[in-house]
């Protein structure tokens, strides 16, 4: 028996066959290109047929979209696909052969990964925090994924951290405005523009180019300004994984998505701020970790809600 | 059939004999003066033998605790009561009567109550921000309390919203050290101290006397101070409703405790910062009211943990 998992990111596809004890036995990528809308879900159609094809004994499929899925409807809203608003996904899943399919987000799955072949293995209170281009978490309670009334919940790039309000926090929220890899980039610009006489490594790029992969390093070469932006982020995911603690008093938080790549040396500092101001009991019942599937954590994710299907436990 | 609800609070002891429609058939108070440890115990257990002997219908029992309810050991901390660090309540509510004893937090019983027979009636989703002395969240998770991995999930109290951290935050947190009961009367002290040329209503009073209550009536006679000292907490309210809508999505934020009451007329305004800092979406699908229940919530919630007891829903 296998089952196939699916991770649907913005600009490729990533399609793998597991065993039930979690063995990858076969994997393969597609690229999405220019593809939108029905053409993204012929793609996935394509894929998987020829995939069921040469693994006869795949039993059940989960997919892992970059977005919001909505459980009711069966419907995918991903922000970077044109014209998933609320494209019926599911739908045309179950067409492709006589095997169930299981969609969730990709912050789901991540955590679902973790849980089931990562660092949170056997955790029932888990949290992957996903530090990316954007922020978003998966939480897992009692085994779960935290849903909310909506599919929405873990939406944790507007967590409220830092006051007053400014109206640069208004399109991605204050967390995310300050501390996701497009945060740390503007920032760095933000403070370029204010110290004139600023010359170090950060002062040689054109400033319009600066990616948060420049940030990390200028930091390792013990540029000030990139050290400075850096701190900043620290204290903000500080703060953000001390809400965690005392809100969800899980077992673990995962750290990861791409910025955690680079910034997963920082974790002792990361835990150091949290240790400030999360609840007291809580944060000495939490262990802080790196992720440890990387990119594969959506994949391992998908392929878990494949198996849960058809051995539910 | 009956069930009998159990609120024990940090100064009185409440009982309620519930039909399962919700309907309060019997009820009494007893004051836990100056009793400690196992005569706590004791004086529930002396109050619940009279009530099961007048009411023979009562099938199952609730008791709502005023700290962490650990579920595994059935033992409660309760900071308040001399002796329950870890106190085995179960085992000795067990040998009672012949019937079923349940226990949760008094936080968990808010949610629960309100969810059952008050403002969060028919929600699988709602989180009950409960600012008296202290604060704490109850929150429900698919219907269920949401517990984390060592049952103190939560302590919104430690919640961080203002950065950097002070010392001052170590004993209660950053969201409590502002915003609870105590908190508003510490900041209006703090401001007073400061504030030579204040000559409004609080320089009147012993500035060592003065409370949260003292700084809703002196805003009442817009007091210049006292209403600098609410915008302060109406912006922390504002912000952590905002982490709580961001995070779990829910349908529902129930605002109570003794300091909702007076600050349910700042509703609005809570709502109003909560709605700059929210994940748009969800902010749109959650509606922000006040406790139902006041100071009956505990025992409404604990008379449904009797019932679902004996029901499971």
């Amino acid at each position: 028996m296998a089952v196939l998992g699916i991770d649907l990111g913005g600009t490729k596809l990533s399609l793998g066959v597991f065993k039930e004890t979690g063995e990858i036995i076969f994997k393969q990528t597609a690229a999405i290109e220019n593809r939108g809308g029905r053409e993204v879900a012929n793609l996935i159609d394509e894929q998987i047929r020829k995939i069921l094809r040469t693994h006869e004994n795949i039993q059940s499929i989960g997919i892992a979209v970059p977005g919001i899925y909505h459980e009711k409807t069966g419907t995918v809203w991903a922000p970077n696909i044109p014209g998933w608003s609320d494209y019926p996904l599911l739908r045309q899943m179950e067409k492709v052969g006589d095997i169930p399919v299981t969609i969730d987000s990709d912050r789901a799955c991540y955590i679902l990964g973790e849980a089931w072949m990562g660092n949170a293995k056997n955790c029932n209170h888990a949290i992957y925090l996903a530090v990316g281009t954007g922020i978003g978490a998966g939480i897992l309670v009692d085994g779960k994924v935290l849903r909310g009334a909506h599919d929405i919940a873990g939406a944790i790039g507007w967590m409220a951290l830092q006051q007053p309000f400014e109206r640069k926090y208004i399109d991605v929220g204050n967390f995310e405005f300050h501390a996701a890899g497009e945060g740390i980039a503007r920032v760095a610009k933000e403070l370029l523009s204010k110290q004139e006489d600023y010359k170090g490594v950060l002062a040689q790029k054109d400033p319009g180019s600066i990616t948060s992969h420049d940030v990390f390093a200028a930091c390792d070469q013990r540029d000030e300004l990139a050290i400075e932006v850096l701190q900043v982020c620290i204290r903000f995911w500080g703060m953000a994984v001390a809400n965690l603690i005392s809100l969800f008093n899980p077992e673990k938080i995962i750290l990861g998505g791409g910025v955690f790549g680079p910034a997963v040396k920082f974790i002792p500092a990361i835990k150091d701020e949290a240790d400030k101001w999360a609840q007291p009991i809580s944060k000495k019942q939490v262990s802080i970790e790196p992720s440890a599937l990387g990119t594969d954590a959506g994949l391992y994710g998908a392929a878990l809600l494949a198996l849960q299907r058809i051995k539910p436990q």
